[in-house]
């Protein structure tokens, strides 16, 4: 069985040594402690450098030898020739953590490289020096006061995420928060040499911080070991595992960016979803089932209502969530009779969707339908399309769609049953469009809903996680 | 064998007249006139209105015989009560077409309202005139002068788009036109009576100005004839068909929708490969496949080269491609020479997909690896991936960003190979970096290149267009 290790003082750490750091503005030394006076860290801060008498304002030291206090993380950005000498002062002064952005080791297929990154993992053993990377951003946990990058979202949330990849693990942060994620824990931990994703996602699953776990994988040292940990994760809170390097020449990329070697996709599909996890085989997907799993209560069963947008998006709504294994139940006879009260006419015409452009004067609007499904026990769940090209067109449409979109983030907002909204990208030339659009998405977002960009991607998110 | 109808009148008529036609701005009556002189149409406009003396600045008329020219075009804003009447009276005029914005018969399920229907057909064949629609917003042809909605995109171009569904219309020219098509003959034929999906079909093989057609069905009333229709217009131009109403679910909303019978997926699948057209499930798939094969030269074979974006981004391009059936060729000697030239230390590192993070510093870029691979004649197509999220965290990146986007447009601009760009949406919450993004895009977009926002989507839509 797998150990969790205790990562509390890697996440949060009271005092941070930067090791090569550097005066100069763009480079790794100097953005690594800039990020922790960005996000406002309280504890002590150590640059450590040959040259610099002070880094970003904070004093530096010549090496981590002379720092006079205790520190519970060293980043290091030296060369790779510098990593065992760091390893052998981080042993000494007992830093219990080391992360190495420092890379060029296995990932470079390299003999001597890879010879010397088994020094490393022997000497951090032997030193009880626990070690993040090598050949990884690191870290980002806002609630700890710690980033990666000076510009991330500062509000802290439950949402965790493992990368291998850097660039995947800085695009899931900022995508993530546009979409109403707020983030914990995040690692980019590289080669994931001794904290492997297995050790990392065994803790995430025991931490209460914690709420919903996103995983980037190209591939894992320890099989057996990461799907354990999985299963620990999945029993406690939604996990999604984005698995990359599924094809030949995907494997052979990840093995030259971060020496990580890629199974069989079946076995892993199939793994993934014996631990109880869900598989993502995109970044857009792993966003989606993140954004659903963290912004979105459970839905009890697959009977969905769907409502808004005209004809077209109706049909294609339907098809969406039948393809995605939901039960588009017919409108059942108690609405059906609340409508013929209002709109006689339209009572035998409307149906589940409800095709937004057919009420059009009746007095009845597809939020009011919404309202009227989400209270039948007949739906478990639901599906809201703005429709928002539609009101665009018209006199005053971005005041419409504004006053629509309160009136359904008022109705989701209070609903106990799950209800995604879509609302397309921003797409489109017309310069007045653009803004409205960016603003009812962000006033959206504001109130804690799950938009998604179109019907097909909310309907597989809701599809993978209901019952 | 079908016959393709004359349709060069209805979408550029050289005389309109609007039956009503209203003051009242925001009702269809209003907008249709409005539309025209947006436009800036040039021939004769006849609003008809019983009650309106002018509407939007043209003298309104009482009723069609009143109107004292040739009219090619009647659009009606009639209700369906007065179709019939109104048919007689273009009969009389010898009006060549007839487009019915006019709803409610057979899509609202009445058995009435489906006889009017049938009625209304004898008339328009016993009379001599041709019918868009019924329930159908009608035209959308930037060279004609004429829109359904005044606030369209008013370029004109080859992208011919015909849809059952309104919205959907509406939305496909609004976010096909952020994406740099231009759209030429736009038809929202509604429920189709007369001037079928096959017979609009039928005519764009044959237009000349049609370089591209797009088409969304729910269903056809004449599957054979349609099929016939596809196959001589895809043997001529590249055809698109996303067939909605694929589950029972959506099926049965298509024909509340627009009285359509949706027929079998499988069947309709393998009919649409066998014309030689190709199958989007989706509006995005639409729009996609419509961007690459607008934009971008048919590819030679399926040897792809992919550049830019971190080593994470590397694998799930590699993984994307080969799942979309290209094979990632590596990098040929020939470029690893030109490599080592430059950066010795990469030479036996980089590969294909070219991982831009590993590159920094040693004076090659991912465009200098674009070019390098397009000159090569070892491949067919590229992919390249922006990396937009790597250049926003630096110091001017934004200004970084513009530059190699500069660069990129015009490598991709010269190479005769289809060159797919890979620009993520606009994601995020900073509002400078919102600015940046949707600025890049509309220049690539402005200097004609296919640009995805997804690595995933673009290898999907390129996947479907090679050979």
């Amino acid at each position: 069985m797998i150990t969790p290790p205790d990562l509390t003082r890697l996440f949060s750490p009271r005092s941070v040594a930067v090791a090569g750091a550097s005066a100069t503005v763009d480079s790794p030394g100097h953005d690594y402690v800039h990020s922790l006076r960005v996000f406002g860290f309280e504890g002590a801060v150590y640059p450590i450098s040959r040259s610099a008498a002070e880094v970003d304002g904070y004093p530096a030291f010549r090496s981590l030898d002379d720092v006079p206090g205790e520190v519970d993380l060293v980043i290091s950005c030296l060369p790779n020739s510098a990593v065992l000498d760091l390893v052998a002062q981080c042993a000494k002064k007992r830093v219990p953590f080391l992360h190495l952005f420092t890379g060029r080791f296995s990932e470079t297929g390299d003999a001597g490289a890879a010879d010397l990154e088994r020094q490393l993992l022997a000497a951090c053993e032997a030193g009880g020096v626990r070690l993040l990377g090598p050949n990884g951003l690191g870290l980002y946990h806002p609630g700890g006061r710690i980033a990666f990058r000076p510009d991330l979202p500062r509000e802290a949330g439950g949402a965790a995420f493992l990368s291998q990849s850097g660039n995947n693990a800085v695009e899931v942060a900022l995508r993530g928060n546009a979409r109403g994620l707020r983030f914990g824990k995040v690692a980019n931990y590289g080669n994931g040499l001794d904290l492997t994703p297995a050790r990392l996602l065994a803790y995430l699953a025991g931490d209460p911080d914690t709420t919903v776990i996103g995983a980037y994988v190209e591939g894992v040292p320890d099989g057996r070991g990461f799907f354990e940990a999985l299963k620990l994760a999945a029993a406690r809170k939604p996990v999604i595992i984005h698995k990359a390097g599924r094809t030949a020449a995907g494997a052979k990329s990840a093995s030259s960016h971060t020496a990580a070697l890629a199974g069989s996709t079946l076995l892993w599909s199939t793994a993934i979803r014996q631990a109880g996890a869900i598989e993502a085989r995109s970044q857009e997907q792993v966003l989606d089932l993140m954004v659903a799993a963290a912004l979105l209560p459970r839905a009890a069963g697959r009977r969905i209502a769907i409502v808004g947008g005209g004809g077209g998006r109706s049909v294609q709504s339907a098809d969406a969530a039948e393809e995605n294994g939901f039960d588009v139940v017919p409108l059942p006879d108690a609405v059906r009779e609340q409508v013929r009260a209002k709109a006689p006419a339209l009572a035998d015409w409307v149906g589940n969707p409800v095709d937004q452009s057919i009420l059009a004067g009746s007095g009845l609007s597809s939020n009011g339908l919404l309202e009227l499904m989400l209270a039948d026990p007949s739906y478990d769940l639901a599906i809201a399309n703005v429709g928002e090209d539609w009101f665009l067109g018209r006199p005053d449409g971005g005041e419409r769609l504004k006053h629509a979109c309160n009136r359904l983030a008022a109705i989701a907002g209070n609903s106990a049953k799950p209800v995604a909204v879509v609302l397309g990208a921003t797409e489109t030339n017309e310069p007045e469009y653009r803004q409205v659009l960016d603003e009812v998405r962000d006033t959206l977002v504001a109130r804690g809903l799950a938009v998604f960009p179109s019907v097909e991607r909310a309907a597989w998110a809701l599809g993978r996680l209901a019952p």
